[in-house]
């Protein structure tokens, strides 16, 4: 079957696909895991939909042309329909609920997670396949409704394993701008988006450069002048009260609102906006969901074209230290919002839905570089050493012993010599390896390394002597004693780590 | 946003893609947690790859043209690279194993589940995507490493909720019959396949029909004449001989080789594929792998071309009822083997490997058919009634006193009356709706509707007088004993189901 070797395929994934293995993926796991356990005690139902939907349930217009357009991974079916990878988990979502809208509990809550696609260019840490974990209710328009998706993506984040105040949820409302514009006499596509741009360089630009923005223009130090958005003065000083209001953070959620009311200059679309916020704010206040785990910051504009009412933000105020050792903030690890015309779309009746998403691997990663990662994942098993195919039976036993005694155990199963093994389990990161060979078998003993102990010695991270004395390298134990001797060592690495 | 009636597009999933929903894929998602931990414990580390790989990865070669082949979903990147979407694990771990074999621990055990997507003719109970859960040792030629892989997938399959006697592993070697044609003159590829189609009939035509197909040829009772292989006559008493220590079921393994070894005429290859047998029937026994639980049935024949040595069969014994009525057999849920030459595809050198693979949803819904489903899995939330927008307090704080106590509950966020909301409630499968009305919040007092009670009552599972005493339909308690009034009633559910 060997092949010449210009024949031979190359063994390489494809470009913006990674493997996950080990630490990384039981953690991701762990953290999906618990925090399902959150969305069903609230509620949620679990989803999964396929990978593929049709091109035209996602939104997406298809030319008629050999090429896909950019965005989705998408292929022609054998009936030339055209159907793509799913690039996130709330278009299949509304393709689900207006087809069985009839036979579903309404309001219909759901939590979904899994890879989505998006076929974009790759790059260093920038995947075309990643893990998402969305919760959804679709067919209440209750400001109740928010509230809960809000409430219950805090309780998840913090099953998750971040503590309270290392993470921010941010709501606004879409109506707020759309209002404010509406008021204001801005109707341009282009002035609003422009003045939309110009607010999300509050952080970097300050007020002074987004006042110039919203007005003529801006001359930067590199000397490139960048054309201003052009809105009217009331509109800018209104602008100019949200940044002051989302900017301050000893605010309450009902002072933030008093703010924006007081700005005034929202019209009728921006005042329903507020009344929206308001209920929301009453129903997280009654739900004990504290005022610094979510706030309003009417700067929140969500990218995406869909949403029609309140949007979220979910922040990570947890710092990190990144490879050449600066402190980074993550900033946003997801987000959500209001869609009430999303499943309209296939219907043509309006059926109103709000909803949460994050990003599995980016809340992970976080998760690991802040040091809150789930270290006891990471254990290999124990490794039972082979000498003999004599002494098989003696090898089998003892793996079997440690696993009914539910400590994962292997038996190693290659053909080198007992060195190699024990850089084996080392790789393996085995907490300990356990020696039958003749003698001990003779002898009706076990000989087992302390692998961690061992690691810790040779890294000189303790020369204390007593510590030595009640964690030697290696110990000899009667073998009935063996999964007694193994838990201890086990249990000792998993309290020190 | 909503647009013409012409214009929108149909909500559907595409052909041959499901959606799951709740009971069934919890019941699925249980299944795998189980089983996973199960592989863990032996030291299979969890391996997930992208669900592309390169067509070339594959091994499947497609025509430079704008139909990629079938069998998979293929598509074309924008560096013109065909990419596929995976149609099976092992492939991907192929690759895997190819591209990082100098980092790897060595041997390399892992398992690895999630879909994998066939390009084939949708049909009823027949999808384009399925879950798929492997466990794979790359790089030990050992015969203990076929026998690990069968014995953990018993211990998987029983934590998966089979009992003992409810599954067989069916064990043989693909060099058998290499062995027997070599050492018989039986070398045409065509003459070799026709032998292997006829053994595959022998549950259906016995041994009379299938020595005719053996030989010149069959007329079966339509009139239609089959021609067959003509395989030399020592050839077909071997092939008797196998037949019939595979159709007593009172053998056990060793007594099975010795039938084999008794019947001759399997060359110098098949010999060797016996000792193999032999050493894995010998680990299988110092593992205390039962007789009943994996036998070895020379007739398995394996449709993969890859397998070059031991291969399994995993067939579930239990029965179920069909749609109909008919008592069925679930037959084949998985298998697998040895495959020492698919890493040797990229890297030239031979890389030995084994491993078994099986389909979730297909165990899952044999399980379920069985009725060895994981009932307790499917319960609704406990549904809290909403009355007026002035008593929300009340409810929500009923809500998260059950949610704080470990109890699925929601609050009903839809607008209708008290009646729909009980038929909510129902639809949902709660087991309790509380009702917080007006008179209960001024009395200090909450009333609890028993939902399961009231379904059993309404379809007159029970008439028993002192049952509906001690279970009536509805109750009023204090409101300090929300939390114990309702988990008494999940826990009675959950004991009566």
């Amino acid at each position: 079957m060997t092949e010449d070797a210009a024949s031979r395929p190359e063994a390489r994934a494809p470009r913006g696909f990674a493997d996950r293995r080990g630490r990384d993926l039981v953690a991701e796991r762990r953290l999906v895991q618990r925090v399902s356990e959150v969305y069903e005690r609230w509620g949620f139902e679990p989803l999964d939909t396929g990978a593929f939907e049709y091109a035209d349930a996602l939104g997406k217009f298809l030319p008629d042309a050999d090429r896909p357009n950019e965005g989705v991974f998408a292929l022609q079916d054998d009936d030339d329909q055209w159907m793509a990878l799913r690039y996130d988990l709330t278009a299949p979502l509304a393709r689900f609920a207006a087809q069985g809208w009839e036979t579903l509990p309404k309001p219909f809550r759901r939590y979904a997670f899994g890879p989505v696609w998006r076929n974009e260019k790759p790059g260093p840490g920038r995947f075309r396949e990643f893990v998402q974990c969305d919760a959804d209710t679709v067919g209440s328009d209750r400001p109740e409704a928010d509230a809960e998706i809000i409430a219950m993506a805090c309780e998840g984040l913090q099953a998750a394993g971040l503590a309270a105040g290392q993470a921010v949820i941010r709501v606004s409302n879409r109506k707020l701008f759309d209002g404010l514009f509406e008021a204001g006499g801005v109707t341009d596509p282009i002035q609003k988006l422009t003045a939309l741009r110009a607010i999300d360089k509050f952080d970097r630009l300050g007020w002074e450069g987004v006042s110039l923005l919203l007005g003529e223009g801006r001359l930067d130090e590199s000397g490139d002048y960048t054309k201003g958005a052009n809105v009217p003065k009331a509109v800018a000083a209104t602008i100019e009260a949200f940044l002051a209001s989302a900017g301050d953070g000893a605010l309450s959620r009902a002072e933030t609102l008093n703010r924006i009311a007081q700005a005034g200059g929202l019209g009728a679309t921006g005042e329903s906006a507020l009344e929206e916020l308001a209920a929301i704010d009453r129903a997280l206040t009654a739900m004990r969901v504290g005022e610094d785990a979510v706030r309003f910051d009417p700067t929140i504009v969500r990218g995406l074209e869909y949403y029609t009412g309140a949007v979220f933000e979910a922040e990570l105020l947890l710092e990190t230290i990144d490879e050449k050792g600066r402190a980074v903030r993550f900033g946003s690890i997801g987000g959500g919002g209001r869609y009430d015309d999303l499943v309209a779309r296939f219907t043509g009746e309006r059926l109103p839905a709000t909803g949460f998403s994050f990003g599995v691997s980016r809340l992970a990663s976080a998760l690991r570089a802040a040091g809150r990662g789930d270290e006891d994942a990471v254990r290999g098993p124990v490794v039972v050493i082979v000498f003999s195919q004599d002494d098989m039976q003696h090898y089998l036993d003892a793996v079997s012993e440690l696993r009914n005694a539910g400590i994962a155990a292997e038996l190693y199963l290659g053909r080198a010599g007992m060195k190699a093994q024990m850089k084996y389990a080392d790789r393996r990161g085995a907490p300990a390896a356990v020696i039958l060979g003749g003698d001990e078998i003779a002898a009706g003993q076990v000989t087992i390394k302390d692998l961690d102990a061992g690691r810790a010695l040779a890294a000189g991270i303790t020369d204390n002597e007593a510590w030595k004395a009640e964690r030697p390298g290696q110990r000899v134990a009667p073998r009935a004693e063996l999964v007694a001797t193994v838990r201890a060592i086990v249990d000792a690495a998993r309290t020190a780590s």
